[in-house]
């Protein structure tokens, strides 16, 4: 696929039909875990979105009429994520909503940022979050990370390991150093899988912190977490503050959902995460392809306890997480994943064939009672030698073809993979079931 | 539903799950009939936009960068409908592509009108359209009316009614009038519904026509066909053309679509059709409420020879319907549709009660055992009195709560409508089907 307008990607309906595959199967498990579905409006008042989302500022896009004339304090802009569209949402709508709110939505969104592989500037995401009205247990983590990571084991993409971290921890470690700026801090942390210790180290340096604190915010970084005995590393660092007692037990529970995954050692704590939104305050997850670990998150989430909260008495807390849809498309169609051997390119099992122009109604009768049973069918548009309409079927992946049936004779189908033709009924023919791949 | 920003519709969660049933439910008649997913970017050249749209020019909304100086010649632009992206998806990737070309598309457009009941400035369409390559027979038009028609038949919404006209019969009898300006002509007489007839004829005298021109233009619009008896009452208004005829000829064969349908009459001729988009060049569609007839179109669509062909030079002559998702949704809202006696607010179909927080294990083993035999499951957020409990499911409209076994006894299931209980195992219950209402 070529990108006619770069970071704007549109695939081809062999790789779209992969895609809707991922959207289903997202869909199908958040759906099965109570999460209702949403949309937000794509375009929100600019003034809720600067702020919001840290140093996305400069990569929102604005709308205006194009009839009008663009005035720079643009009033419209299209949403960077949908987080914060979400938290607006159950703001203006608390009244009206049971809580808490499970809910997931799978859309657009769009930054200004310079394309790459994976990172467009249209984008969808599929994102699941739960948000509590008043106080939210960090058993909410735990299940959103257990949400996680059971849909990520039925998507036909590689495997993923996730990474857990928790602000809490990191932002009581800082403290306990006598650091202040600690956003300023995990800004520049988080680019470490990007730029190296040495540079982190550096950056943290220039930026006001002694050699030892910007060593052991490094230090830090080395540490991975798969249960409790693994705590004491972190003692080790030799750092106390209450806050980093805090986050540290909230990251041991949370990595629990570890002992329900399919495997356990699909989960790890990884201090060395942090996410660049400055909304989150606790828990914080991403999640990258085990094998491919030079391709950045595929998914990610956090614990936001005041991203909703702002304007209102009652706090708003939330945690959530996000699958990034176009970037693992991205992904996969750069590792070839995308590649079939005979590609499907309709949604049609059943390509009936039509003998005349003169027989078209026959092989429409076939299509409509094949429809009206749930099994998707094409009719050639073509009357052509029966050779040529197959191989219009076999362009389009279609798994079987329709002979109808002549005078006295029966209807036959063939399976186009293993060749097998036999009479069928198209009252009562019914598709092999399809092993999932 | 209140919008919060005017012309930018957002739903409930008991709203957007009708919503969610009709867009499942289009999607699936669309890939019974073969036709593709696709997704193209919202965004386009705002040179690509501009004048495809005929006079939706000034609704258009332009994208820039926040951080960027919003220039007036701004490149980038949101789409205002789905067939314009779609038509240069498919010059841009011709090659890789097999035609007939079907493929359908429910995504959000974008315009800037003045918001009004059912009108917004952010809508979803849910399009299906067949592009071929070179030359395309009018059996593509009805093939497209009867998708729409059994489309529509399966939707729960009022009955819809669906009106054709063909624009070769409009542009034949206005030059056979002697009328030059077409465009301008249709234009004004689209607008009989909403201004009526005397104002159309006046309008059409200012624009230059003579009085009997704009007579004539205004009799045609009377004319209803519903089969081909009532052809002559279009030779009975005198005016003569072979476009004119080639027009009717084409109606009558796309009229043929209503013996296949379920209600026959609910496909006629209505010579009153005109369609704002310019791009039209033969059979135009749109379908209203029946018994609403003060509401405009809910779908709509029709024939463009040309549009994807301006720069090619093989044409891609497409036919397509477009059914207004966004707009169903507001009139189904105004029309009090929307409304439950106990309305459903998450898709789980089983709310598990918690005995106690040290028995929640057992209440999320319960559910997982559920979903993974595809059955939607919640876990009560609450360990409080079952009578709580049994509440919040209510909110939710969950229509089952489960009863975690205690001790040796049996788990058990309540139905919450029909207030039945009974014993029940998680590893082989299943809720009763549900009839489709």
């Amino acid at each position: 696929m070529a990108d006619v307008l770069s970071g704007f990607p549109e695939w081809l309906p062999e790789e779209e039909l992969f895609q809707r595959r991922l959207i289903d199967t997202v869909r199908q498990q958040f759906e099965l875990h109570g999460f209702t579905p949403l949309q937000t409006r794509s375009i929100e008042l600019a003034t809720d979105l600067v702020g919001e989302g840290g140093d996305t500022d400069k990569e929102i896009y604005g709308v205006h009429r194009l009839a009008a004339e663009p005035t720079p304090d643009a009033k419209l802009a299209l949403h960077f994520d949908l987080t914060v569209p979400f938290a607006r949402y159950v703001v203006e709508r608390r009244s009206a909503l049971t809580f808490p709110f499970r809910r997931y939505q799978i859309q657009q969104a769009w930054r200004g940022e310079r394309p790459q592989l994976g990172r467009y500037r249209e984008f969808m995401q599929a994102d699941a979050d739960v948000i509590a009205s008043g106080t939210m247990d960090v058993r909410f983590d735990r299940e959103m990370v257990a949400l996680l990571r059971t849909t990520l084991d039925v998507l036909p993409i590689p495997r993923v390991k996730l990474l857990l971290n928790n602000r809490k921890l990191l932002e009581g470690f800082y403290r306990g150093l006598g650091i202040e700026d600690i956003i300023g801090t995990l800004r520049i942390v988080d680019k470490i899988a990007k730029i190296g210790p040495k540079a982190v180290e550096e950056r943290l340096v220039a930026r006001g912190l002694s050699a030892h604190q910007a060593e052991r915010c490094v230090a830090i970084t080395t540490v991975e977490i798969r249960g409790d005995e693994d705590a004491a590393r972190v003692k080790e660092l030799g750092v106390e503050h209450p806050l980093l007692t805090e986050g540290l037990s909230e990251l041991l529970f949370v990595l629990g959902a570890a002992k329900d995954a399919a495997r356990p050692d699909s989960i790890v704590g990884a201090l060395s995460i942090a996410r660049g939104l400055d909304y989150y305050t606790g828990t914080v997850v991403e999640g990258v392809f085990e094998e491919h670990p030079q391709l950045s998150a595929v998914c990610s989430g956090g614990r936001y306890d005041n991203l909703a909260s702002g304007k209102t008495k009652e706090p708003l807390p939330g945690v959530g997480v996000s699958i990034g849809i176009s970037r693992i498309m991205g992904y996969c169609a750069h590792l070839g994943l995308l590649k079939q051997e005979r590609p499907r390119r309709s949604p049609a099992v059943v390509y009936v064939l039509v003998h005349a122009d003169t027989e078209r109604e026959a092989s429409e009768l076939v299509a409509r009672t094949l429809r009206r049973r749930g099994i998707a069918a094409l009719v050639s548009d073509s009357s052509a030698a029966y050779g040529k309409q197959i191989r219009a079927a076999n362009q389009l992946g279609v798994p079987y073809i329709w002979f109808p049936a002549r005078g006295d004779g029966p209807h036959e189908v063939k399976d186009l993979v293993s060749a097998q033709q036999e009479p069928a009924d198209p009252a009562t023919w019914s598709p092999a079931p399809v092993s999932p791949s």
